[in-house]
Order: C-alpha cells, then sequence, then structure tokens
C-alpha cells in the first residue's frame, strides 16, 4: 500500500495558520489565508468533469493565482500538466494531448498562444482564472491525504529521441526532495525562499513544495530581475535563493560594493557547475554558494557542493541527499573511482517514469536506479563530477534544450539531408544552441534559422547555421555531436 | 515492497565525515572515527550464529561503547531488545524470552543480575563488549541498504493487562520521527544535543537515530547530574536537550542566576505537561520549553506544543508533529472539538505493532490508526489536551509504570484479596505509586512492600500501601483507579 501523509497545505495551515506562506509585490498571505483561498479554487475546479488523478494542464505566470491554482489541484488530487510559455503551441499541443489533459487553466496574458492552441486542438476546455470563479462550488472534494505514489505534477523533457517525455513527479518525490534539502541545507525559522524562476520548472514548483513542508515564506517574483531581487537580498528577510549562472552573474554585477544581509545563507545554485571566476566573485562578496546538479526526473537537485568545499572541490556537484544514492556504470558494471561512466541515482526523490513511455522506462530504471544518460565519475571522497550531461544536452539561461528536438525540426526542411546540434559558449546565457546541417541544395541561414522559428521555442532555435559536406560520426553512423564544434 | 534508504550511519560518514557524531567526558568522535568502530563491531558480531532481523538483548548503560554496539547492530539489520537497568532479573529474562533473543550483550557492571539472568536463563549466551573483541571477523556482513519496514529495535511497554509488550520500532519510525521533529524544531548546522536520558529509552535512542540523520553531534552522558549539565549548557556548544520534569526542576535550582548560553534553543520535555509554576521560571529564565507528548509506540514525540504557546495554551500537549495525524475517538466515531474521548494517532513514525500479541495488535490499531488508550480532547484551534494517561499511568522521574503490573505482584500474594494502584503527587518525581488492598487476613505493610522488592524495579514498588476494605468499582465491578485517592 502507499505510503499516506497529510494533505500537505491543510496540514500545514492547521499547524502554523499564522506564518507568512506569501509574499508578492506588495501582497503577503499566511498559511491559512492560502488554504482559505485555495479551498475555494478547489471546490470549484472540482465541480468540472474531472477526477483524482486526471490531468489538467496549467500554462500561467509566476503570481499569487498560480500558487492557489497550483494548491487547489493538489487539494483534489488532481495532477497539474506544467507548460513551459516559451513553447509553440504546435509544442504545447503535443504535451496537452499526450498527458490526456481535457483542460487547460491559464490567464488572458497568453492569449494570442491560446487562440493557436484552440485552432490546433479543437476540443480541448481553456478555462481562465476569471472563469473559476464562476464555476458551481462542490461539497468535499477536499482530500484529508496525499498517497505518496500519486502522480501530484507532470513536466515535459526531451531525450535521445527528440520526443519530449513528460516525468511524473510524485506526491512523495516532492516530499523526499523538500527533506532531502533540509537535511543539507538545514531549516531556520526565519527562512525565506525567493522564487524568481519559473513555477512550471521543477526549480520553482519545487520551492513551493518545501514552503508547505517546512512552514516557510516563499517571496515571488513574476520576471528576474536582478535591481528587485539585490534589494530583497539587502533586507535580511530572505535566507535562500534558487538561481542559474546567469542569474548570479547579474546580481552580483549590480551589487557592486554593497554585501547582503546576514541573514542570507544559501545561493542555490543549478544548472551545472559554476565557473571559477563566479565562485571567486561569490567567495569575495560572502554569498554563500551551493551548486547542485539535478534534474526534472529528480525533482530538483539530487547531488549538492557546500560552499566550503566550492574552492577545493571547484567544477564537483557535490555529494547525494541524504536518502538519495549515487553510482557510476559502465558496461553493466558499477566503476572504480576516478573512472568515467554513465551517472545513475536512486532515491525516494527519483520519479517513477515517464507518463506511456515503456520504451525508455525499460532503458532508464533499473533495479530501482535511474540511468540519467549523463557521464561523469567519482574522486576517492566521493565527490561526483558530472563531465558530459545526457543527449549533449545544452543548457542555456537555465532552460534545458535537447540538441535531438531541434535536429529533427531541421531534417524536417525538403533540403536538408543531416543535421546536428550543439551548443557554444555565450557569455550571458552559459551556452547557445548552433546548428550543422547537410543540404540537398544551397540554401540561405535565414530561411532555416526562419523556419526553426515557427516551430521551436525562442530559446530553442540555433543562434548560428553552418553548412558543411558531413557530419562527425562514429563506425556505427552515429552523429557525435561533441566533435561538431571542430567544423567550426 | 518496503522502501529503502541508504544504510543511516554509513551514509552520513561518507557526506559528512569529519561532523562530530558524539561526546562523551573527554572524547570526542567524528562520523568517520564512529563508522570505522561499528564497522568493526559489526563484522565481529555477524560472526555470531545470527541472521538479518534476529534479535539480540542488550543490557547496556549510556557509554560510547553502548552507542558503537547500537549503531553495529543496525549495520547488520539484527534487532536490538532495550533492557531497562531497572528492571528484576525475573522481568529482563521474560522480555528477553518474549522477543526470541538467544544473545545478551552487556558489560561488567551488571554483573550481579547477569548471574541472576543466568540462573533463570541456563541457554542465554552473554557476551560482553569485552568478548566482542575477540570474536571471528565476518566478510560483507554491511547493509548497503535499510529496509524501512525492518525492525531495528524493541522496547517493552506495560498496558491494562499486566504483560509488558513488546513495541516494533522500524527504521521507518525512527527515520519518520527524526524527520518530524526537523521540521517542527528546525535544523542548526551547529545543532548538538544533550543525552542524559537513558538509551533503553525511546528518548534516548531517538536522539541517536537524530544525530546520524541529520549529521549532529550528541552529548552523551552515563547520568543525569545537573550541575555538569547546566556548566555544558552555559558554554553554547548544545542547543537542546530532552527531560523530564524532574529533570528541568533539578537543572533550575542549580542555575540559580546564571542564563544559559544564546545558542540552547530548546528543552524537549516528555512525561507529561509542565506545571505551570515551573514553565513560568523557565520563561524567567529564558529557557525555551517545548512540552510534548508521546510514548514508545510513536518513536517518542508525536505532538509538540512550542514555548510561544505553552503559557496561552497551558496543559497542553500542542500540535501533531507534520507527517502525523490526530483524532478524538469515542464510540466508534470521531468526535466534536473539546470532546473528551479516546486520544487516537496516526503517522509513519508509529509502530506496526506489538510483538506476537495478535489480539492487543487487533485492538490497538484499526484502519491505520492506532488507539493509545489515553484520555483527551482537541480545543478549537486543534491543540491537544491529555486528560488521563492509559491505563492509569503513572510517569515518576520519567519512568512509566504501569498500576496493572504492580497490582498483578500485590494480588499473587496468599493473603491479597483485591488490590487497586495509583499515582500520588510527588514534588521530586511527579508521581509515585501507591497501592490499595483488601486483604484476608491483618498483615503489615512492609512485609508487602518488601514482598514486591523481590518482584519488581525499585521505581515500581508502591511507596505506601493502604489496607482499605473495599475499592471503588464501576457496575461491571471495573477498578476505578482515579477514585482510589478518595480513600485516603
Amino acid at each position: 500500500m502507499s505510503q499516506l501523509l497529510p494533505n500537505f497545505l491543510k496540514q500545514r495551515a492547521y499547524l502554523t495558520p499564522n506564518r507568512t506562506a506569501l509574499i508578492f509585490e506588495k501582497e503577503k498571505w499566511s498559511f491559512s489565508d492560502l488554504y482559505k483561498k485555495v479551498e475555494v479554487y478547489a471546490k470549484k475546479i472540482a465541480s468540472l468533469d474531472i477526477k483524482t488523478q486526471d490531468s489538467i494542464a496549467v500554462l500561467l505566470s509566476n503570481s499569487p493565482q498560480t500558487v492557489i491554482i497550483i494548491h487547489a489541484l493538489q487539494q483534489i488530487g488532481v495532477t497539474a500538466v506544467f507548460l513551459n510559455h516559451r513553447l509553440t503551441a504546435n509544442e504545447m499541443v503535443f504535451q496537452i494531448k499526450d498527458s490526456g489533459s481535457k483542460i487547460l487553466i491559464s490567464e488572458s496574458q497568453f492569449e494570442n498562444k491560446l487562440e493557436e492552441i484552440t485552432q490546433l486542438y479543437n476540443d480541448l476546455s481553456i478555462i481562465s482564472e476569471v472563469d473559476i470563479e464562476e464555476l458551481d462550488t462542490k461539497k468535499n472534494p477536499i482530500l484529508n491525504e496525499f498517497r505518496m505514489d500519486d502522480v501530484c505534477s507532470i513536466m515535459y523533457t526531451s531525450g535521445t529521441t527528440g520526443k519530449p517525455k513528460g516525468v511524473l513527479q510524485t506526491y512523495g518525490n516532492h516530499w523526499w526532495s523538500a527533506v532531502g534539502s533540509a537535511l543539507n541545507l538545514g531549516l531556520k525559522e526565519e527562512d525565506g525562499w525567493v522564487c524568481a524562476v519559473p513555477l512550471f520548472h521543477i526549480s520553482g514548483l519545487s520551492i513551493l513544495m518545501r514552503s508547505v513542508i517546512y512552514g516557510m515564506a516563499v517571496y515571488l517574483y513574476e520576471q528576474f530581475d536582478e535591481k528587485e531581487i539585490n534589494q530583497q537580498l539587502l533586507t535580511g528577510n530572505v535566507t535562500i535563493m534558487s538561481v542559474v549562472s546567469t542569474m548570479l552573474y547579474r546580481l552580483i554585477d549590480d551589487l557592486e560594493d554593497k554585501r547582503y544581509h546576514e541573514n542570507f545563507r544559501c545561493m542555490l545554485l543549478g544548472g551545472g557547475p559554476a565557473p571559477k571566476s563566479l565562485l571567486e566573485s561569490c567567495l569575495e562578496k560572502n554569498i554563500p554558494v551551493f551548486q547542485s546538479y539535478g534534474m526534472t526526473e529528480t525533482s530538483s537537485q539530487i547531488v549538492t557542493l557546500s560552499p566550503e568545499d566550492s574552492l577545493i572541490k571547484l567544477g564537483s556537484a557535490g555529494k547525494p541527499l541524504f536518502p538519495s544514492q549515487l553510482k557510476i556504470m559502465g558496461e553493466g558494471k558499477p566503476l572504480e573511482l576516478n573512472t568515467l561512466g554513465e551517472i545513475v541515482v536512486k532515491g525516494p526523490n527519483v520519479t517513477k517514469g515517464y507518463l506511456n513511455r515503456e520504451e525508455a522506462n525499460l532503458s532508464n530504471f533499473k533495479e530501482g536506479w535511474f540511468y540519467t544518460g549523463d557521464i561523469g565519475y567519482l574522486d576517492e571522497e566521493g565527490y561526483l563530477f558530472v563531465v558530459d550531461r545526457r543527449s549533449d544536452l545544452i543548457i542555456s539561461g537555465g532552460e534545458n534544450i535537447y540538441p535531438a528536438e531541434i535536429e529533427e525540426v531541421l531534417l524536417s526542411h525538403p533540403m536538408v539531408k543531416e543535421a546536428g546540434v550543439t551548443g557554444v559558449n555565450h557569455s550571458l546565457w552559459g551556452q547557445v544552441p548552433c546548428g550543422f546541417v547537410v543540404t540537398t541544395q544551397s540554401l540561405e541561414a535565414d530561411e532555416l534559422i526562419n523556419y526553426c522559428h515557427e516551430r521551436l521555442a525562442k530559446y530553442k532555435v540555433p543562434k548560428q547555421i553552418y553548412f558543411v559536406d558531413a557530419l562527425p560520426r562514429n563506425a556505427s553512423n552515429k552523429l557525435l555531436r561533441r566533435k561538431l564544434q571542430d567544423l567550426i
């Protein structure tokens, strides 16, 4: 039988009703305020034609209303499918259909996108926040307990095949992720966590989950603005913030000679190891940086490096969270220390699989271990070094970009015979995607770039297209993406 | 399938090898030091004729050696049966046999008791720490993972029947108890927990479990000595201490005009609500007292009251830990607020049952809820008030005393016809047991007291015996222990 825990938000509102749950601009909600709002919404959403563990897609900005909707869905055990704002209507419709969502909750600022979506998927029922207010109220739909195996959220991620896969994140995954993080970072009554990363990413959603599990305030921002955030970090109200390198650079630049309040205790840095220069700047400014390694499939960080170790173990991702485990595999066997192999992880924060992807599940999960596809090694003290992200993943300003997905689009162009995509370094975004194509006849780069723009979210569109005679491949004709750069 | 987590101590020694694990007198062990010692012991104990989930009884004092043995048993998945030092040999042998233990690990200071035990149970193999050192070494017995459903420890507790029952405490129970406590009290890197309560009680053992799960130092004391502890609490090295009222009185008395270091953040008080005068003294001396309600079956606290609420909600036990739930039942139905009924609890920290006590398990566990037998109510804000401990439990200096167990001994005397035992207030111990008997012929109180001394641990022996004509009983002839006091 799956483990049961009390409904997170309901329990939190019972235990510490007066603690601050959420701060947004000039507004503030206690857990009791939040629960009251959420209860109303949950009862209204429950009046729709849905039942427990059905999916509803959400296309929503970082706002208190979104927080309320996310919690409302949890109250009635409905799975939220989080759509990245930056996707094209085509990409969104794929995820909506793949997840079996018949309802999309969204808001007026996405009006244009919603029109496109409607054209592509006529039967979809699109509901705005305003519509929710006008729904009927169902009696007693609120769950007293969450079943840890039930799916709380679905976020799509791509892989080598190019088709995005829905990662099933259970209530248990979120719970254990929050607990593992608390055992690592500690937990203080005065903690407050800045959320200026998108709620549709696991980095953002995991902050909301921690908030109710810990009884901790979230300082929510619609967008990342270094001036606004720095102002907050100087006050001492907040103690922790989730960032990617790009954000940290901008914060430090803007900070100049000022120093954060001494209460501020953790920059949780995701999206790959930080460059030495960035760590040194942080050290100089007394900003404690916890680097981390994680993915949608591990419900945020699974490995972290403490600030004390950040320069001694430069480039390392650190050690696993307490409930999680780590090993390096090669040719079906665990490898010795200091030997490169596939990073394999295990823990109650790791997804139970991809939605309706039997094949991917069979190849990625073995005996309770998840094969990340990332390449790395453990040093003699057990610190993880990530050498290559899976599927030659490109991380651009914190967004994951999968070359295969872009290659698929390039290859769909009638004059493209072969296509390869890789990341090239970029001073602001870390990396940006670049395309390499073999064509059947002469073609302009701009034409291909426009072609991509129509089919891909903007951040996925190659910044450069190189026309080449052949792509680097191995003996079995597999594309060697890592060697693409040599063609420049 | 039962959930797996990494072997607690092994994982802790990998993640934070250099953090302090244990401090005893002038000695100090890091988690790495501790694990190395434990590994040696585990391999030696594994060479005995035992297998995973067999039981070994332990009769050990609060010492580093005991900490090592407790962890060593966990490393090889052997269940530890904790014997209270103060029990008679007869009582101990009952627990050893009932738990199916063929081996008892003990130490020279219990020599006399061990001789008595040997006389009563010839086949028992008694091993001292010195003997362990001389055992063979088994290869690779150390578990990589703990199965959360496996039984880690057994502690005996009595009930209405008078026969002690073995409470099965799983690895999961200890894990969730530690996590629930951290979510309530917070968790700081500088935390250190004073353990001056016995390791054979759940109050002591739970500190050891938290230590490895949190990566926190335990300041271990063989005995409670207010002067020594106060000295420690003044330094700022320790931040939390587990106490019962008796200990807290003695600490405060000895403290005089001095004040604890500002790092000290929590007196975790077990064993019933504190009197107002004690809370007021603590408030005046700036000592934050967290009152708690719990039992062996809940693997330590399950309900706590924060210092802010301690005077507003005087006499309340507080609210449940986050993963746990609470309700008040009467006649098979949950009761309204402010209505007296049986306290019923649920949570992953609650025991899965009593060893080999099918009947007690059937009557105490229903639909995942544990019926404590304690009487209480919830106020309008959901705070628990415990009005009567189960089976008229007497709590004397932190030890649980069950009247039924003493009554059974009194009734076994040839001249005693009826017997009732209740607690009467005592300035130092909180309560002490007093006996009320109806005899067939005239008898001296001293004779009965001596009779008890031969059969019961000293703290259980009635301090007074009253000879009466009849005992107060209800219509169905059930003894009304609460009315015994009126006979004085």
